[in-house]
């Protein structure tokens, strides 16, 4: 019996500066996703999850980052489809290579400490930097009732 | 355009007793896939990842778990027909209840550090030992090319 099924694997990752900022990126997406995130994007089929956040980050950011470190996942079931979408969740503190913004976004550095007090974060941002900065949070993933979205840290 | 594809999701869990202990499992498998490891199982459909690990323990080891860290993932592609396999890699320290094998295999306490000298672990297990208790290591994959299968810390 087949045990798969089909999901949208993305990545994204927190690069620090090691001085307090974090590299943000003012993503240029549609209506509804837009607004200031993490870089990141798309698994391609065939690629393995790692060494694709490391190739985002490079198209994203113009960087190389060494050694990024799993922080954990977001997931949801789609509204459209109900497919399973995952975002695993990098940092990385090192890296080489010139910043360069790409036609994803615009791509700057910010204080983390005032990034979630910021109104121009992307939908859903704000639960996934609890995510990258809460060692004791490994997951968020969202419960639909027919109230409301329930939004539950793990 | 899609961007989704078939994926199998699986968990495991290396629970530690604060003692230097492990909790193995003597898998019964097939002949290709019997011996100690960690206990897990797979993702359901319309289950959250990290739940799902929760729920394994349970079944496999009597134990429920609290809060499980993630430590990073083992992925390869199926020879059989290319299809990508995740192996979720959670740790855990806290837990309840009455420790019980299950059909899946015997469950036992097993020193840590003397687990990666046995025999009898099952096959690609010291790969995701490294995972499990390297903080410097969020992935193992496998590259094949026509020589060989080669392992990929990163």
């Amino acid at each position: 019996m087949s045990r798969s099924e089909e999901v949208e694997l993305t990545n994204m990752c927190m690069i620090s500066d090691g001085k307090g900022n974090v590299l943000v990126q003012n993503k240029i997406g549609n209506a509804d996703w837009s607004g200031w995130n993490f870089p990141g994007g798309h698994v391609e089929k065939g690629e393995y999850i790692t060494p694709s956040v490391i190739r985002e980050i490079r198209e994203e950011t113009g960087l190389t980052i060494e050694k990024p470190r799993f922080c954990g996942i977001k997931e949801f079931h789609k509204l459209k489809d109900g497919k399973r979408y995952i975002v695993f969740l990098y940092a990385a503190e090192k890296f080489s290579g010139e910043l360069k913004s790409s036609e994803e976004g615009e791509i700057f550095w910010f204080p983390l400490s005032e990034l979630i007090k910021s109104d121009k974060l992307i939908d859903g941002f704000g639960d996934m930097l609890s995510v990258f900065t809460d060692e004791n949070i490994s997951e968020v993933f969202y419960e639909r009732t027919e109230e409301e979205l329930k939004t539950v840290f793990i």
